[in-house]
């Protein structure tokens, strides 16, 4: 299991990701889920994954390799399938899309009978120069949907448990430092009752306009992460025992 | 889908059902989910339930039928079938989970291959004259669990979203009071994210050696849940503002 948040605010985006990658319970390790392409100034592409780690791996492998070596994925009907060389938002999550069913098609077809099995999700959000910043959530068969005013997160893998404070607190106004608060505390519910998801985890903040990511890794002894997740525990007790019945 | 959720504390058993049933998004009914069963000052149990309407009804019928004519479910191996009759709450568990079992094998009989949508499951709480209280979590299968002082609580259905609350406050001290608080905070979370759980609720609330429930249906305008429920956004609001990045 997997858990991916992102948030698409007016003051910008934010995203973070665990990194634990289970094949049954007694075999887990830590894989990178966030991969950010970038160009500063001109565009910035962050990508988080959730789902069987061959696809995911393969999809972001492909979108590599069309990026340094556009020559060999040549354009198609759509067009080029460089994320970087792509004219908008919507054509990256296009091109994504596509690798992202292509991949997830092959390695059904080796896996025969137990395609069920081979299947990712994806969440792409970043901006390009001149454009909005925009925020899609990727389904395995490579369609999408993307976040808009009315629902400004989108949450991919074990989103339950991390859900009822991103409804409560997460607006388009939310600030960024509010928002990276807002995403962590969700992680921290979701850590506590799935032992699938994992620290490390990996924070990105794109601030709106500023075309560039700046991206953090909290490892499992972050002492503020720690602190903030004690601090909020204490202020849920307190806030339990406020209310009346 | 369905949300159950029952503590087992020192102070007493606090149980709590949502009624919603559907067939469908477009096909949705109230329907009880909760039944007790008691002789005051004898015994008290009470039967929550989730999953197929068809095996559940069919189910508290049996036992009910169990109870009003013990001569025509004689007694096999296990002794009496009537669980107002068994000599422990281990009885009336294994009692339930026994027709449970045979009544869910009945029905997937007859619905051939279709038989995995034919399953359900029951939290069975309760406490008889001179017995500790006890609650049990029936699997469809008809073997159970029973909650622990570690794991004061059990939930069937949704359980995922009304977890985080239940973890953080519930312990076997807990007052009755701040007990009801949880399960409805717990219900609350619930309900804002999944349709398929729905008003009214019905609480039930059994005090240590009283042999005795006092159930109430709190209905879909009840003023003090909503009010506790609009305290709560708001406490939750104010602790999310407390806590530092």
């Amino acid at each position: 299991m997997t858990y991916c948040v992102g948030l698409l605010l007016d003051a910008g985006i934010v995203l973070l990701s665990d990194t634990r990658t289970n094949a049954g319970l007694d075999n887990i390790s830590v894989y990178r889920k966030m991969f950010t392409f970038e160009q500063p100034g001109d565009r910035v592409i962050t990508i988080m994954t959730a789902g069987s780690l061959s696809v995911t791996q393969t999809t972001i492998a492909r979108l590599k390799d069309a990026i340094d070596h556009p020559e060999s994925h040549p354009a198609d009907g759509t067009g080029t399938r460089s994320i970087m060389a792509a004219q908008t938002m919507l054509q990256v999550a296009e091109i994504v899309g596509n690798t992202l069913s292509t991949v997830a098609q092959d390695v059904a077809m080796r896996m025969g009978g137990m395609s069920q099995n081979a299947s990712a999700s994806l969440i792409v959000a970043g901006q390009r120069k001149g454009g909005d910043m925009r925020m899609f959530l990727v389904y395995p068969e490579g369609n999408f949907i993307e976040a808009t005013n009315d629902t400004p997160f989108l949450q991919i893998g074990e989103h339950k448990y991390g859900k009822p404070i991103l409804d409560r607190v997460v607006t388009m106004e939310t600030s960024l430092a509010d928002a990276q608060k807002a995403v962590l505390l969700s992680m921290d519910s979701t850590l506590r009752s799935n032992l699938s998801v994992g620290m490390p985890l990996d924070l990105t903040v794109i601030a709106a306009g500023s075309l560039k990511a700046q991206t953090r890794r909290i490892e499992a002894d972050d002492e503020v992460f720690h602190r903030m997740s004690a601090d909020w525990s204490n202020a849920l007790r307190d806030a339990f025992t406020e209310v009346e019945l």
